[in-house]
């Protein structure tokens, strides 16, 4: 199992290569699934031309001064216009941005207690590829660093706040201590500028959880400050053996819509081997609900918040609203690129093409 | 059981003689269930008059000018006109207009090969009586034409790009090989103005699915393209076995809130008789989630996005997300005219009365 | 078991001493809970000052002319206000307000009939301290009286209409005959102004439903004219059995964002002692979704619309829709004051600090 699998290198390099989406669809992890695809691209395909292009005027009622064929000509310009900026969106995928967040921080161990170092700091961040944006997060990245223990495990926190006002951490969905909940003024004084402030506990109960400032959230949270806390059980269940296991942050505050802190085409592929199992941990950090979408393959939902649903169920669409965490696998039984979006269309889609809460599954043969 | 049934010609009749929902409620069908009603309505039923009427001033605190018994004699009037707009409303229902959606597709048969003919063009399309708007369809239906086929099927779909700009179709919740998915660039070229394209696939997986446009999908689903795909099984479970089955697509694009494709009172109203049991197969074509109540009586729901539900569960108000289908049965054991809406109220109802996303489930004796 | 419990009056009387949270917390009751995060919050607990706080000139790229330090007093100088300002709201809960909604109104027996009287009428409404807006309630109350029966009773609903507008209840989740189901020009006359109307029917199924206007309710329900009807089982189950019952309804209409009527500080807290069960009930009568999120410890969903889910579940952010209901069980098993509130977080905090739909559950030792 790769843990919040990355892309190893030479996938990476292959799907980057010099702007050319050619090359990747033409590596040889990839040819079988989508050589036959470029092709029909390029010449045609299935596709036949018929005599007649509609035009805008079909419906005008003649009532328009514009002669008929220009009116067509410019149609026809912009719908190629239009498909010229569809296609360079999805050739850029996957787009280099500088900047990874939900980067799994390994501890300093201290005897048996696990430290983590968080430094609350602004940034500017890369959304999308020439897009950089204001961001307040915890080292420096959106969504911060990935933290991934195990139940009963020792762990400290260190936060430090090098923000221009008070913060504190809210370990969403752990079950601690009331004095380490993270809400100030109720369970800790705020932590100040300059300051730092340290949580300790033994880790209770295990799941896709998160932690985020629980203190002007709307806007802090909104500008990045959230992560990962992933906590693996003693004892995982059958089902919970996968090839690959990814967090999914969807977010939709001052930085548009993203997943894991970027926008498309900057957002990152889910890559697997057919037959491979994929386990998705959606974590919703946003103001929106967001509906998730994936093609292709359905996806086994077993997880709600960190705790197992009475009997695993089956979706191809899975509602995701703030606060929520869902786990689900999907058995990789299908090979090829499989859009992966809210199906909110307009936080997919422009008519400049996908942007926002996009990405892709790809199923290698 | 019929087939996303359509109202018998002759209830369709009572229902829309001349404008006269007092025919329709004392036909033979519905006597029992509404004469009482309607005799409550006319003559006030249960109703009494208080000597005092509350009027706006009662709370103004004085400092008005307009003589009270004014102020009363305009709340009065005001009230009696809302109350005229909404029996309007209500008595217009089921309010014809021009142009059906979700009509039943029967295929060309080639050989073995299920064929079906869709044509992407722009229409004017009636969503309430009067209110007409641009509509981009396929066959010039919103929604498209109803596709019912079983699994194992061989489908092929020939699709005619009458637009101006580019389209495509993607089979929402077909687990189609990877070239049949209908993303432009990433599955398939993009189908060009006056161009056409085919997919053809052998049908994998049963349940309540849909097709729309991935192509600048926003505008062109919230523009009238999508439709239902329909998938019986093999082999039905015996829950399956109802006498009405009626697909409901939700939308709440340009053309306002909708239910396959018009607005209250021009939707179509559900009939059953007591004893009876419906299936509603909900989809939400939209933007925003809709949490559809049902009066009278629960539901039962069964599926989610095609697949059997661990066990069925009741509810009364079922949400819905943009990209979902879920599939419900209701025994129809509770006799009259219900009130089925979206509950959020905005959706459904403004002070002239009710609009958008409504109709009725009615129950005959 | 205490049926929708209120505070004892010694606790409100700690919570709202002299606007003293110091008081409550070192009370007996709280002690043990909150007395050392107290003086953390005072003493600067775990916190310690670093030598160089962080300012806005921190990423100005020294563009700005203002003086860095002038600008790191200023920076600091609007932290310290945003901290007072939160730390006032916190003080403040739960704050005093005029008026009480969600109150179990005691019936009249009329015979075997429980009788209650319910008249539509506006009052000024206060929300939170100092701000009062105009609501349309049933006996003055936001929400209304609590109704709450047994499976089986016999019951009937006196309305009587002060407003100026017609009106009309509809019994929300009651399997009722069609002509008790509330909606005007469909089941019954409107309820005009100064006139009043009877409904009487025999309670038919369990569970946690609502009753609220079904007239210009896009408007009448937003203002405040809705209420639970809880109906308590004949033979309830055995998870059931709870030490506390709690109606928490959401709205969100034009007196913003609420829970029972009231809007944090003004919000009232859930009190239960280590050990003992609460069961909330959920229901959403506003117009937008609202995650419930509860810090600390889960929540076991159990029905949904008053209907028994197939088997339990567990969650800690529960997506709630307009109509819907769920009940939940928590097992009050972590002491502490835990923070309760919707996870779309502009419903919940401000940088003025908390408000809207923000309680919390204190689990006393």
């Amino acid at each position: 199992m790769s843990i919040n699998r990355k892309l190893p290198d030479e996938i990476t390099t292959l799907l980057n290569a010099a702007g050319s989406r050619r090359a990747f669809l033409r590596s040889s992890a990839a040819t079988a699934i989508a050589a036959g695809t470029l092709a029909a691209c390029k010449a045609g395909g299935q596709q036949t031309q018929s005599a007649k292009p509609a035009t805008d005027s079909d419906h005008s009622g003649g009532t328009t001064a514009v002669h008929p064929a220009n009116a067509a000509a410019a149609a026809t310009a912009a719908a190629e216009e239009m498909d010229r900026m569809h296609e360079a969106g999805i050739k850029a995928f996957p787009a280099k941005t500088e900047g990874t967040g939900n980067v799994l921080l390994a501890p300093r161990m201290d005897k048996d207690v696990k430290v983590y170092d968080l430094t609350a700091k602004k940034v500017q961040w890369e959304v999308e590829p020439g897009r950089r944006v204001e961001a307040w997060t915890y080292n420096g990245q959106v969504p911060g660093p990935q933290i991934r223990v195990r139940e009963g495990d020792r762990v400290r926190i260190n936060l430090k706040n090098e923000l221009t006002e008070s913060t504190a951490i809210h370990f969403h969905g752990l079950e601690l201590p009331n004095d380490q909940d993270g809400v100030p003024f109720i369970t800790q004084p705020p932590v100040k500028p300059g300051a730092s402030y340290t949580y300790e506990f033994t880790v209770p109960n295990a799941g896709s959880h998160m932690y985020h400032s629980h203190h002007n959230a709307a806007k802090q949270v909104g500008l990045g400050m959230l992560g990962a806390f992933v906590v693996e059980p003693r004892r995982p269940r059958p089902i919970e053996k996968v090839d690959v296991d990814y967090v999914m942050i969807l977010n939709d505050g001052m930085h548009g819509y993203t997943l894991n802190g970027k926008g498309f085409p900057a957002t990152e592929p889910i890559v697997a081997k057919l037959g491979q199992k994929v386990r998705v941990r959606f974590m919703n950090e946003g103001m929106m609900i967001h509906p998730m979408h994936l093609h292709g393959m359905h996806m086994t939902v077993i997880d709600k918040d960190g705790w197992p649903q009475p009997a695993p169920w089956k979706c191809d669409t899975l509602n995701i609203a703030p606060g929520e965490r869902w786990d689900v696998i999907v058995t990789c039984n299908n090979p090829g690129v499989w859009a992966f979006h809210c199906h909110i269309l307009p936080h997919a889609e422009s008519p400049h093409g996908m942007f926002g809460m996009v990405t892709a599954l790809i199923v290698e043969k």
